[in-house]
């Protein structure tokens, strides 16, 4: 029967169909579902639809499935609730869990206090393997990850971590503290989520423990919220570096995109009215020189892709690398030499190109050494404004690619125009 | 002393250590280590410093650690080596495994079947709890995952998984056949490492199985590896999307970043001058209306950036959403809905400003119309242009922002000179 198929559904699966299934067939579905089941479905739902299955099973199955809920889930579901109802849900549940969700969203948002699970396994150092064992399998139905035994002191403090593995493969009578390893790696629980993405992805763990100063454990953050904080944090790059406002997806609404994406570009709109200013403060030279607009679009282009491709290497690499004075003037050097040599090739060409074409060696020459400059600025201002941001404390992906191009586009009419007014008379 | 040290080392920071080390202690530092140790550093080195370390180790001491790594990893490692160096190595290596990795280089690169290994427990069907604990306890020490446990039939077919914590509550006696989950989530062996990742990120999986067409197991994939493969398409669509160039780190040299960078800017730097010879082609109108230049950077520039926003949502999506008919019309119809309400917007802010600053209301009008057509086209060309790619199964990161922008360049110029033409006798 339809309960058999049931248990054969990982949570994904039950809220995939949940999603899929039309609104009127919904209530029934849901009547099929434990409370177990319905908690972890919940934990799979985007907040919407979290809001439309705890409704619709009524406030009983809601408030157990909620004390079930792991907490880091629910601190995430409560979070965007109104006050009113957030209080409600909170003092329906019971006062050991409601307390332990409240504690999670007192840590900022982005912290690894936010994310971490309650639902783990700690030891006080002087059990026996064999007593760590009854434990762990007292625990195993709750605990979120069973991978690590934490091993703790009278004050609650973090000694020692155990793996599942030193268990299996220790004696029954053996002391944990004698097999446990002191070494350990831990987060602070006000650490940002991405230092400590970045701690897992290097070590390959499957969790991390979670500590505040004076090394009490709080929590553990476990491997699969970090693998969305990995994916969550990449969008988040993108959205920067192509001006595309946050949060955009498939579903947002047509007047919500615009609304979020027209900031940026009324900006860049203005700082576009900049080149069309530099150009007018030129306009006898163009009037002379008409030809001289028609390679405009190509100097002013390409510098903005220089730009670009240096900016994409520098945020990519801001998030991963660690920065030191060492590190940031190799770098600026490094793309100083590629720039260098990118002018070149682009500059030659050019030079052929436009001799060709409009027959005019000095022409040729004018839009040359434009391009060869303006090709070293752009990949130099793709570089550098990023790390200075950087150094500022502010998001350096908030330097998006269209804001380093509309930049590098005044940049190149200045350099492009200064070099023709130079020579016009001989244009 | 030293080694007591090295003993609280994880595989990342012996790494780290040997890396920063200056090369003429690289040799003493190497002689501390074990053949586990080593082991474990060189799946944490990247892969230069890794044919230092068997270089440096001696060629015994390198043949066991490769009989000890990851199978994995050791792919990884032999992949890029010529010939004969692999040849060389293979043959001194155990046969069995090095016939398993060799087993893996056959898949094709980025497929579930080159990232699995080979290190994990199987138990057939008829065991019990008992048998399988005996079992596990055997191949803890060399497993990478021991979360779960893979029951195959005779033929070698999975047949169910069992978690851990299962075994941990279940009792001795009870059949494995009756407490494993048997519709087990499996990704074959051929499938790109993307859809593995997604699968092991949406039922937050440890590991996944591996099977060939027949459902025959031949290896696991575990969630270590899934983090690194889903940080490496972020920064492939990033590096794509900026058109900058592939695998160009900190530590690249200038030339070779030039030489990568170079393509995409030659062809960026002739479709550039076709916006130079519509230019050219309207030559007469600019020369009539010079203030016609003024206007025309910020008409192509706001173009390319709404192209880009909507690049950026698109290719976004398209790694992580699933695309059918009704989806892609859908967003087409919203990217074309938010166009015109940016359109809208932009176009009012753009009169204004050129009727105070040209004070001519005429102009005025031509700028505004034309940047209200050219913000529609340039959404759609930014929305469009890589879903037809993605159908033509090409990778629609490959349609950058800089390929967007200047090709955006070029249709805006078009209906800018098209429309300010129209009405030149009047401007
Ligand atoms: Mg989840
Ligand atoms: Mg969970
Ligand atoms: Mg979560
Ligand atoms: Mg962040
Ligand atoms: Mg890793
Ligand atoms: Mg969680
Ligand atoms: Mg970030
Ligand atoms: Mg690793
Ligand atoms: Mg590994
Ligand atoms: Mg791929
Ligand atoms: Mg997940
Ligand atoms: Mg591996
Ligand atoms: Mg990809």
């Amino acid at each position: 029967d339809f309960r058999s198929v049931i248990d054969e559904l990982q949570p994904y699966d039950m809220a995939f169909i949940f999603k899929e299934m039309p609104e009127k067939h919904r209530a029934r579905y849901l009547s099929y579902l434990t409370v177990d089941d319905i908690t972890d479905m919940i934990g799979e739902l985007e907040r919407e639809f979290q809001l439309v299955v705890l409704n619709k099973v009524g406030k009983t199955k809601a408030t157990l499935a909620m004390n079930k809920m792991d907490n880091d889930d629910l601190a995430q579901l409560l979070e965007e609730m109104d006050e009113e109802l957030k209080e409600q849900l909170l003092s329906s549940m019971e006062a050991s869990e409601s307390k332990a969700v409240q504690l999670l969203m007192n840590y900022p948002a982005d912290s690894a206090g936010r994310m971490m699970t309650n639902r783990y396994v700690w030891i006080p150092q002087h059990y026996t393997v064999k007593d760590a064992v009854v434990k762990l399998k007292s625990f195993a139905e709750i605990a979120e990850s069973i991978n690590y035994l934490y091993v703790i002191n009278e004050s609650k403090q973090l000694v020692g971590v155990l793996s599942y593995r030193d268990l299996i493969l220790g004696e029954p009578e053996e002391k944990v503290q004698d097999l446990m390893f002191t070494r350990v790696i831990s987060a602070d629980a006000l650490q940002d989520q991405e230092e400590v993405a970045r701690l897992i992805e290097r070590y390959d763990f499957l969790a991390i423990p979670v500590v505040e100063e004076n090394n009490v454990l709080v929590g553990i953050v476990t491997v699969d919220d970090i693998i969305d904080v990995v994916i969550r944090e990449a969008d988040e790059d993108y959205e920067k570096f192509a001006a595309s406002g946050k949060d955009i997806t498939f579903d947002t609404k047509a007047y919500v995109a615009a609304y979020r994406r027209l900031p940026w570009l009324i900006l860049l709109l203005f700082i576009g009215l900049i080149s069309g200013s530099i150009i007018s403060y030129f306009e006898d030279a163009l009037k002379q020189v008409v030809a001289l607009a028609f390679f405009m679009p190509m100097v002013s282009g390409m510098t903005g892709n220089t730009g670009t491709q240096s900016l994409a290497v520098v945020i990519r690499g801001l998030s991963k690398e660690e920065m030191n004075k060492k590190t940031i003037v190799r770098l600026i050097f490094r793309e100083f030499r590629t720039s260098i040599f990118i002018g070149a090739v682009c500059s030659v060409l050019i030079a052929i190109v436009s001799i060709i074409w409009q027959g005019n060696a000095l022409l040729g020459f004018v839009v040359a050494s434009s391009l060869f400059l303006t090709l070293i600025i752009g990949t130099m201002s793709g570089t550098i404004i990023p790390i200075i941001l950087h150094k500022l404390k502010v998001d350096p992906a908030i330097a998006s690619g269209p804001l380093i191009t509309t930049l590098n586009d005044i940049l190149s009419l200045l350099i492009y125009f200064g070099i023709a007014t130079a020579f016009i008379h001989s244009l």
